[in-house]
């Protein structure tokens, strides 16, 4: 039988992979840290960063340079890479000719995420605004859009896309799957497109990049531009996935919800917020943090979840709960697959039951503990779903989108094709579609920023830790 | 008689000082430009960072790389330098031989800022639960409250502090001015400080940095801290100051409100929005970014304000007014300096009588515009003052405040004084006081992303441009 | 076997009864209803209220005065009975010699309701600032903080409430269950408590009479007060119970959620939103009118759940779909209770399995329905659960609260007991508490303002109509 | 030279004038008053409503009985009379005979009310859902949309309104004055329009009615219709305005802010906001409680201004600063009227400057007051503006703006015209527009309880009783 694998597994294993890769990974030893001084600090220059002339403005994407790898001594002496993207920016020669003949499409794939309707405006105006196209299609519903007899496509104008981004959702609908590669074919050449700008996952985008491959192949001169799309936040690269800040923030009215309700009921108040979050904890980290503090345990996909024991977190908000009289736990809805599987395989002779998702099951399991150990608790669970991500773009979001927006429209008429826009260090960059797949869904490092000041704000135990300390033997 | 610089003027001469210094700023020349082709993108790798062994992670300060520079031969022999800023991690050792006898204290300085509240705690919380501090003072309003008569210390403990991020403000209160080095040198040995954090903006900094160089020369074995804070993201080399993206979102309502009056009113319904910003515009172009749009105008400090003429603002909002029934334009109260000081010059004569602030004079100017082009405007002033910096930190400036106060406590109790925690290229890192203060207040690059993306989007006259191709003759 | 009433069977017996009693509700005959015309409009006067000269100043209870009541004979000779209010209003005289040495004391019971911390912070305040009372207690988690051991009460100040009406939920804590009339006994005299302020629902305000009966027969001298708490608006006589309004604004954002998902998603995006609502449909149907409208279907107890067949909401929710794309549907959790009774019943023989509850029964039963029809769905379930009733008071509860604090106080110093608060006809009355019981929880009125807008506004099917033809032929 | 009179004397003229034809509002004596106990509260009846069966369905508008009246003898042997109004309910029968061809008209005028999309939406879809009316037009621009030259009107249907409501202002348009009955004519009778629904304040229903005589005159069977909008809720009978709701909670942004800011700044913060206004203090006294009471002091056109003095605002406001570092102010736009007069009149040989208004000239006396006394404050001045009119409408208002909608159309349907609707004690009602404008602009009733409840929450002194008890010597 069949097993997917769980994102926990999965990040374990690329991760050994990067590492083997990636030298300066290696161990520092204890000798070489920084003698402990009260004393001013500086600021380090890093030389020698050779350019290559023949490509345009770059961007660095790697900027943390991590000084663990300087033992090795390989690694001194040949220099480590960095990869860098191609900076987005107005070009200054167009790819097309006359522009004032062009027509476009935008289609949106996928899930509903905040700031779709923010990029489908940015991208109609500015081909309107700065190159006076002819025409730009809106495709109905995703993919099945490209049957233009059920889904006739929409006209889009700078009046008709007005007001469309103070409404959360997508004015183009959306849907999942879908992509038939004659039937986009055919609409291409109907509509005489020359710039396809698809908004998705990455899946969509890989998808996106089938389109790209046949243009290529058919001799269709169509610019294809991925504009990466997820709630999740696990495209790979990018700083953040326009509407991501939007979810967090609306996550918070639940996390509040779930505080409110455990805070002021007695004896033993527990709040469990469900969240997004299949394959990356992203949002349930962020919004747990981004509640300034008022959450005192995370469970996402990257961390296995331990139940019981001195590391479980059963026993953790028992403890909460007696030194505050309530507790309140964040649970990503794709946490936990290792430990729903491994119960899963146990059951399995006795006829192998569907599991309930981890949320209900957590909370379940909190419920029997409290009664296990001889108290009771008041269960207050709540599951936001979709209303994290049907909010209209908030203002960071709604920034971000015009820069997608702009980029890829600008990406696009300097003549790239098959690549997606994203903002990387603070700038926007063009990103080969084959790059950004290869490695999304990203997952979030335990070891990094985010996951180990969750660990210091909750005091939440580590089973990372453990299993470190236990391999280390 | 002394005539305060615009800092449009300051801009330009920083601008110019650098440019001079900086030889990658020299002009492209036409031929060097990539070829237009529809193709694929790649992503480039930058070879050859020497990492000096001394020092601790880094983070990469400058992340841009631009090729304009590839075209001066001596800049392709002489390797460009990358700035790098100490990355913030939890030290391994600890400068502090027993931190449970600690005490440290925080202060808040200047105007309110969402997230003061939110550093307050996080650094409370991390002094209590990661290091066990004896005590954590909470000096009240400003500078001022070291004098502990007038405003004696609050006790800061994990419980006092459970719900303040909730509030917008500081709970400390705060105050402008008042540094009294004196009072803090008693207070620092009454209280037995060792730990001090200080939020405030470039004046508090300075000030920071003072009483860090006091206890240097008075042997204090005293770690200063500081917190960089403005509502008008001008600090300089940090992505943005905490509390910026909750006041920019803040700012929409009032965008909003002027938008909604002047789309209803007939005829020719004017918007007008006063936002906070006195040396750079960033607030104001954020915010109209951020409104995804609605915007027609912008005018910020960095940029000169020409009313009339070609490319005047206020034929400029006949012509969208005459387009679409309204429009609508945001005042950086800091913008137009250099006009309105020129307006002052001419009207020297007749008495110098006081000028108009910016905002409402535009507002005036708009008026009076419509009424001489023999039509009429119905006007709709909007100005929030301090509403943009009174509200809670949203859940992206509180997540942003828990890495800073989590930070600033790391690099004290690491050893390090007289620096600043801010977030670069997504990390936290530490900078020097000195570094810091040295050129903040920054300015907004006319010349960058958002102004470029602002003149994109709003499509408004850019008399900078003008000004260059003047220069140019 | 037993099975429970449905609201829906309830109300109709409830309704039948009342107008056996009320010959107001007799049928109007064709001939007297008024001529078409159009002309003016003009206001009656309505004669001949003698008022008994022994009671204070009061407020009318029953303001809608029927026509259909005039053809019965009998009424034209008899005087019709309107009930009334005494009005609140702060007293000349008050029944406590020195309120300066009063002890009072307020607890909460039950669920969360958005106000409970603002009338708990009215009445301390009103008890301090114009009764100078010594001591108010805040009594900690409902009936078990009588329990002082285990739970020993707050003592309010004006200083400790000053904020508290920012925060969601009762900071005194709450539960359900608890009372212990013995240990309310000891607690009474204990903190010599003269008054006793008891916010909770119609269970609680049964529990508090018994306290007032208790502390009679015992000859306690204490102001037993009620203020009447639920969020389901289902206690009589009151225009609306407090938070009520911020709980009906609470679920415009899960309305929202529902109507984004669903009319953005292709093909036939269904929206189902679960709302509270046990016994009355209330907040479902005004947050359904609260949304402008973007509701297509409420189910209510009060009204029996059709499913399928020509006045199904199964079918009709179809027709809208082919209609505009998507549908959305409001569902409060007490609905349809006598619809799974007669599943229950039905399924008896084979096992008799636990019933899904309403919502998700409604949910399942959709899709099932479009696939019977040969057509798919996309469903879009929302649960806000508690998010309806954490959040602090909105401006118009606020307002309310104050008002009930304060009318509860000046109530009870003028000598009142045994009674509870309420706006009436928007004035704030007193009412016997065994009045505000006998007929609470109360129901919406199918033939009542709200459901008739409801109907009219969504052009649902209304099965009562059918039974009322069908019950006239 | 002529001085408007005052909202504070008219209102005191207002007041005697109604006091003289109003015997209920003489005094009560001492001995009827009841005796303090503490005993249960009872229901009163009310006996002896006799009514004329020519009329529909009342809803009794008199609903609050003061027993002050029962000294009087007279006013025992002769019945007071209570005012009542037509309750609106669906029509049995229409006055037009076939409304599959009527044509429809609908125009908002004066200035932005949140709720004006829902009510045109509600209007437009009652008409085409219920009556399947031929046409519905809206009107642009207020009354100068008769003018269809240069505005010509809208086709409304059931998808042009679809989501206007979630949009704040008027999707019509909108715009103060521009009445010609001529032109008005002439629309009516090129578009043959039947209904029409003004949107406007007292001013535009006295504009209605003439349009009502015009029509009545000119035998056009025009059934005028009004809704009466008004941000001030100055128009009388009615239970509130619609709108009213969201603007009071959209002020508490501002008194929120002047709140963080005036109580986080050291030393004395002072926050003073602004508030719309200008005959009557409704939206500045509810908003000030809807604060849940954060709000200090209260100033109205109502009640005088008194700035010093032992009743003086000045020394309040010093006082409450003194005793807990801060206070906040609300000053209506239309307060102190009188005052500024007053001053004017004083300051009239001296070249009769223009005065400052009211909330500007609070604000400078505030800080000269306390530099007077020797000290210092720092001055919070927010002014929201148009920010609380220009909200989409909130649940409560939305759903009352359905109703209005709806029954404004059953009224035209039943073959009423020159009539306005409102909610009366919970109820749609028809009210004559001449009865409605004769007592509009109403002022809030300083003894009434909402100004009571000011008085007893902010403690701020009263310059009425004051005055009233002077006047009873």
């Amino acid at each position: 039988m069949f097993h997917r694998t769980s994102p926990y597994k999965k990040r374990n294993e690329l991760q050994n992979s990067q590492q083997s890769n990636n030298p300066i990974l290696t161990t520092m030893s204890q000798q070489e840290q920084t003698q402990p001084r009260l004393g001013p600090i500086e600021v380090a220059t890093v030389e020698t960063l050779s350019l290559d002339p023949s490509v345009p403005d770059l961007v660095l994407a790697d900027v943390f340079l991590r000084q663990h790898a300087k033992q090795s001594t390989d690694q001194q002496q040949q220099p480590s890479r960095v990869r860098a993207f191609y900076a987005s920016s107005k070009p200054e020669r167009l790819h097309f000719s006359s522009t004032r003949q062009l027509h476009a499409a935008i289609v949106t794939c996928g899930g509903l995420c905040p700031g779709l309707n923010n990029v489908v405006r940015a991208i109609t105006l500015t081909l309107h605004h700065e190159y006076h196209v002819q025409r730009v299609y809106g495709i109905q519903g995703g993919w099945h859009g490209f049957n233009d007899k059920e889904y006739p496509p929409m006209i889009l104008t700078p009046e008709s896309v007005d007001s469309v981004h103070h409404q959360g959702g997508s004015f183009l609908r959306t849907s999942r799957g879908g992509l038939d590669l004659d039937k986009v074919h055919t609409f291409l050449t109907k509509y005489q497109i020359s710039l396809l700008f698809i908004l998705g996952g990455d899946g969509t985008h890989r998808g996106a990049y089938k389109v790209h491959e046949h243009c290529r192949v058919n001799n269709l001169d169509v610019a294809v531009v991925g504009i990466p799309k997820t709630i999740d936040n696990d495209i790979d690269y990018i700083d953040r996935s326009f509407g991501f800040h939007t979810a967090v923030e609306a996550a918070q009215a639940s996390i509040r919800t779930a505080l409110v309700e455990a805070k002021c009921t007695v004896p033993n108040g527990i709040g469990v917020i469900k969240l997004m979050g299949r394959e990356a904890g992203f949002l349930a980290a962020y919004a747990a943090l981004g509640s300034g503090g008022d959450v005192d345990a995370v469970l996402v996909p990257e961390v296995p979840v331990v139940l019981e024991g001195p590391d479980g977190i059963l026993p953790f908000l028992q403890r909460r709960v007696l030194e505050k009289g309530y507790a309140v736990c964040v649970v990503a809805e794709g946490a936990g697959q290792e430990l729903l599987e491994a119960i899963q395989e146990t059951e399995k002779g006795s006829g192998n039951k569907k599991l309930p998702p981890i949320a209900e099951y957590v909370r379940d399991e909190i419920i029997k503990f409290f009664v296990k150990v001889g108290s009771e608790c008041r269960m207050k669970y709540v599951d936001p779903s979709y209303s994290v991500r049907s909010q209209p773009a908030n203002a960071a979001d709604s920034l971000y989108c015009i820069q997608l927006g702009t980029g890829a429209v600008y990406g696009a008429m300097a003549g790239y094709t098959g690549f997606s826009v994203g903002r990387v260090n603070n700038r926007i960059v063009y990103i080969p579609i084959p790059q950004l797949v290869a490695t999304s869904p990203r997952f979030m490092n335990p070891d990094g920023d985010i996951w180990q000041q969750i660990l210091s704000t909750t005091g939440q135990p580590s089973p990372l830790k453990k299993t470190q300390s236990e391999a280390e033997l």
